[in-house]
């Protein structure tokens, strides 16, 4: 399934957002007339769930399509789970043609995998309740997409951006702002016009703590919505303690309580896989996690690209052992099919 | 000094990449009828480098600019250090001139002043020595020039990629890649193009790891380039032990005892602000350090929206005190000018 | 100022409390025919909050008061601050005038002491905002009065029973019970029966966290009872994440913006002097803290009793120095006066 | 069983030694002409031995006993070993007929339980060998017998004070105390006047660290009382190193070289579970343990009482779920008979 | 197997290196005509790899040996596995004849004993990868045999020292020092040399970290010396970053891919049982490891002698226990071999 | 002052307790026909005291004391303060006249700086109160003269061994062994002995916990031996607690109120410079310490030596730097004086 982001941009094709010591190496090699096959191999120095692997095909098939350069391409997919110093990427061609992509591809893998294993983590600690992703605000608006795909591939089974969701293709997923509460002066109003308005297939879920008391609250908009409310969301402001077991439990309690058993909660704010353990382990009811910066903002797992044979003699830097790695799971990669044409 | 990422993308302006809540509040306030003029301010909760500011008024002058709209905005700007809770921007609009843009404000900010403050960190340890950004292998290429920025504004004095240099002002900084030795098979051959085929403008830095032990391979490159040779970089590899302040101290001294008192010594692999203060507190000599995932890794830091007053009236969610907080560093913004009209 | 537990139980000065096998020793004595004079001190090991030497004046007045035994006592007094080792009490009497009351004195030293130095620690964390004593339910109901006269020498400006304020000198401290809101049905309805009840000399203090949320609560019964309103008692649940200094500060800003600047917070729940500290040192706006089991769980002080002269001879058992301490501080006790004849 | 502290004192009853605001709450409730049926249930937070509850049910039965008022009032047992948050008393009944109390009836199950539990902990740590409660000393005499009382409920096998073993139908345990070996000038002289004047069936057991080296001491005691000799204390001050595992293991040694195998040991002197377990472990022959400040200065575990019920419907405050938590353990308690008429 | 040191020093014969309280008491004993018969027992009390004890025999032969004399010694053996408290040694003798020698085979004892043990931790550490002694540089050169001794006590299957080797039976380990591959200026003609001068039964263990880096420097040793290299030997210093499993499993792999499949790795430099478990849980294929200093600046094991009969009377010092203590597995000696006459 | 060990042994003068590598060294040197002049450098890599150098000198000089063969050497002294890689001795020779010896005098330097260092900080921590060396028990009765001697040279004014005293100049230092109190039966009666049968120079120090409590023990020898008691000797085993800073308290009090304020406190039994700053701390009066294995036991401070020129060309191994390093400490040994011809 080659994601959505067909086409790499001008800055990456051109080398302009990339380590310019790439460029410079392409200039040399140029006037010296050098531009030998090289055999370059990618991999993480620890276990990670992979992605952005998709992305980096796609971009490796705009630089290397042409047949006449007969370049082969290895890999393995998004969602690969990989180990230690696996080999995730074997490329053999024309240094010239790829090195200049060195900078992109990696940064495509260290940060889409960084996501993608954080998630990973979160649904492992939620299972079986599901985990969406919500970290969109925490990072720059023209990689929200890659965010949200990544979280995806790590097991999230929504997120909050249409582009994100569609490149996974998926819906988004969402509930209300505080601001529409705000403006609306009361969380019953809003959650009224917020059913009126809205299409039928978009679940009614309303944000509770906005005004008041989180458990009241839920009961009015309950009675308010009746059968058509599918879920309330708890994101109580670290000013007031955050969400706690404690409150999870006594909602639940007092909706059963009024009849309203039907109603799924959806708990926000600062979860990470500990947090998500302290409710399971407290036999809280969440019926669903909604992940922001634990995802978001994790840190990119970094990805080292190694010639290991040019001209196919190994050769290798020091550190590094020379020659091809060997690495059952690659797959070669179809790169007209990846290049879209 | 406006950015030149002058336009925001389509994804941006049309919502595609923001929180689907915001789309939906809109579309509610819509059929209700609803746009009420709203204060909202924006915060982190710690101290911090302030960046990607300059590129949120770049996006807010786009749906604001329009004069008869009477929008006011008020904001500091990038590079400012801000406290915890301070207000860094302020905006009095109709809601849904604006409401849609808030998952994307915050993410510029979270993620650049995430750079940025990591940025500060590893100057300070530095200083006097410089720090350069090395960092874009981790992060998106999309994003790398936003990087790069974000670290220059933090106190760095280069960056690798061109986009991102071009963004400060500056020429990009670098050296060579492990790929151009290993393709000419030794380290001076590879350091002898380099300095044939380059500029002149161009810093000759040469890798000296790549083959051999790093105090011989810096005394051959300096024997092969004398006094055309800026300075050699040492990245040694994890499996080398990495960069030690013996092994600068050992170089420089080997160097000054045949002559190459000029040669400079960039330090480079895994550099972290304890790294840099453990080579400065060994008296090690570094001239320059070169920092990637400490900074490119940067978890971003988390902003937030509230709304303070609806119709100039004070109001606030649970948490929060209504009304404007006393800000008077805000300066006023003029969006005619950040629009770029 | 004699406390007014004038006059020891029948238990206590029976022996009946006492460890058996003092009344053993006082039984061989006796069969033995001795009854040497001995001189005793008493001391603890750390440093301290002197409390209960005044009870124990008075047990020892009851047991030596006859002027034809020419016992002498010298003492500390309540209150005072003792140092490691210090001697706080000393007794020169026939040994089986007293030998059966140490359990007795040494354990009125040990509680009383433990709780007035604990209280000192919370004073001390929230000065200048003092601190009331609520800890009565946590320990035994026939000695609550002795706690809250402890907190009281300990520093803190009230205490919540009748009885133990009064050893003090004071009027009981209190706000209303969350039964009394329940039985109402609402924190208003509660306050303004509560504000049309008591007497005037009662300070309106109402309870804000049982229904809703503490910040809506708290506007609401400011406006029912406006200038008649003293304070209002913040004790939110630790299922509703306690009191936060962010609470604080909200329903301090809220109350000042509405008009009730009059109205003054009292904190409580689990405080300890960690918790004061966190508030001030968040610049959180608490009037009055209500502290409980910091105090009254306190650790008891253990004292020991030494005996060292038989018949003014210098002797001590191993591990002490025989003979006296010098102990400048000590007083003469007039043992008349404390039994109250 | 019902503990002989049969009637409450004045002060109890009067509820001069409660919290304030309960007598604050009859007064309203009075004047406003309200008195619902309420039903209020008690739990702690963690896990713990229960004690305090038939002293609390005493109190209930002295104000609720009247048939007339059809009070039910459930419980479980002193000594029954409860899980955390589980309900360890209910009361239904009108609310002016024991609000009063709850100061009181919480007090004697905190301290107590407090007590029951960490003595549990010695008795768990120390067995098969017995524990005796030694910890008069550090708490008010007024209370002594609680305190012994609740050390047996927990699992010692005896006590040192003569009130709190009747309360628990035993005689009460002890040895001499260090001033009867000093008033007599030598331990074995001391031993000699003990074994001459105490009645039969108290049994022999000899403090031995007062002058001399314990070993030394053990041996001349055992010699000079023979076959008389039920055992020896081992008591050994701090200044001196504390009782250690080696102290025990020689004088059991050489004791038994001197043919007094039958000569019992006991150790005393800042036992608490760890250092018990230290005993064991380093097989020092221990026949029985003296514990004190480690029972008798537990922290209070704290109870908690919540109305659950208003004539019959569920009702809370927030953080707790409303109605009657089911509680199959709880068994009806018959007033009449607690009231002792 | 007696060791080779047969004959104590004069020093030690004399009570020359004695702690002289040892002399004073035997001038002290013969101006009073004592000499009574005595059993004193040696122990530990750690657990341990027991070395020293066959040259303490040795000592006591020399001192005790006269049959007319009737001294009794028993004794485990070097190499034993001691448990805590156990007794090693146990001598019955007139105090006279052996006093004066309990400085002296306590000294061997904990030395001794501490070497082995140390080693021996290291060996099971290595298992099955042999561990070499090489430690001589951190002692006093007149006990480095005896160090080397205990270290082959402990498990390693060589060591460095001549003399130490023969006391062990074995022939000395050792590769070449720093010092002639500085002097021949270049490794590769170092190692001929070395080839060329030494006898056929030395194995070829070239250092190959002088000069150039480790991996460089094998390959171009393995080719020098083809199928006589034995082994290289990897010392790499701490200024590059020490020894890692990553340079060794980079050696193995260039000697393996240039058919040097033959040549064995000898790791060493600041090695230890933890830095040992790295390399084998890291699957680095050291084929032997050279310790030095965690043998040799290993702390000695206190051994401590007790007198526990006087003319075959128990007695004991206060914290022993009198008599002698259950040994079964004493043996006894036969001082008229161990003398060596 | 050269040390009395003036002559080497056969063993180190052989190479026969060296590493073998060296031996191997000069035979290919020979064989090769290579005998350069070489100048090494000697340093630690921690701050230290100074020992062993002038044994080092002894062996230096014999080996190139010819005045023929112009052998220079520098070195500092015995005592001398260092600094982290400060060289402390320079060769300058005919590698062929000294290379054998590195193992022995880096060995000689490792040990005794060890042991001196170690006493430093034990003298440092107990001042003004001296320390006494008391740890010959814990090494080999070979060289307990050169830890002796080492002590001293780290501050200490006293050692238990002879031969060590005498090597400093000093006359041995010690009280009585447990072994002797035993063979009396009693300590006053071992005491008496001592007092009779010493020589009036030897202060009368008596050990006072063989068989008593020390308190009591200590009064009885000073009452037997009156002004002849220099001092009292306590070194409680840890099965009786150990020395405490309290039983030092208490035996001094004892002790003056007797009339016995002459008599010293001499303070042993697992001493460390921790251990003294406690009883320094607490007030406790000690006259003066006796320290055994923390500095007996000292790990050994490793030394390295360096080749830094040959045939005066700067040269160095990876990882140090070629050339001399500046010392100007240094100070000509007069190879002459050294051998004692």
């Amino acid at each position: 399934m080659p994601i959505r982001r067909s086409r790499p941009s001008w800055e990456v094709l051109s080398g302009d957002s990339a380590d310019v010591y790439f460029a410079r190496a392409q200039q040399i090699l140029d006037r010296e007339g050098l531009d030998p096959i090289v055999t370059m191999e990618v991999f993480a120095r620890r276990e990670a769930v992979l992605c952005g692997i998709d992305e980096a095909k796609t971009l490796l098939a705009h630089a290397l399509a042409d047949p006449a350069d007969g370049a082969l391409v290895e890999a393995l997919d998004d969602g690969d789970l990989v180990v230690p110093k696996e080999v995730v990427l074997r490329i053999r061609a024309r240094y010239r043609r790829f090195g200049l992509y060195e900078t992109a591809f990696l940064g495509m893998l260290a940060q889409s995998t960084g996501w993608a294993t954080a998630a990973r983590e979160c649904v492992e600690a939620a299972a079986p309740a599901p985990v969406i992703s919500f970290g969109a605000r925490h990072i720059h608006p023209d990689i929200t997409d890659v965010l949200d795909y990544a979280a995806i591939v790590g097991g999230c089974v929504g997120a909050s951006t249409p582009a994100g969701a569609r490149m996974a293709g998926l819906a988004p997923t969402g509930t209300m702002p505080h601001s529409l509460v705000l403006i609306f002066g009361d969380t019953v109003r809003a959650a009224e016009a917020f059913d009126r308005d809205m299409d039928a297939d978009v679940p009614r879920i309303v944000l509770v703590d906005t005004f008041r008391d989180e458990a009241e609250e839920a009961l009015r908009v309950a009675q308010a919505l009746g059968e058509r409310l599918y879920g309330i969301r708890l994101d109580t402001p670290s000013e007031r303690g955050r969400v706690t077991a404690d409150l999870v439990l006594e909602v639940r309690a007092r909706l059963d309580q009024a009849g309203f058993g039907h109603v799924r909660i959806v708990a926000s704010g600062g979860l990470t896989p500990d947090r998500i353990r302290y409710f399971k382990d407290a036999g809280a009811p969440v019926d669903s996690y909604a992940v922001g910066s634990y995802i978001s903002g994790a840190t990119p797992i970094d990805f080292t690209g190694d010639i290991k044979e040019i001209e196919d003699r190994p050769i290798a830097k020091r550190g590094r052992i020379p020659g091809r790695t060997p690495s059952p799971r690659l797959r070669p990669v179809d790169l007209a099919v990846w290049k879209g044409d």
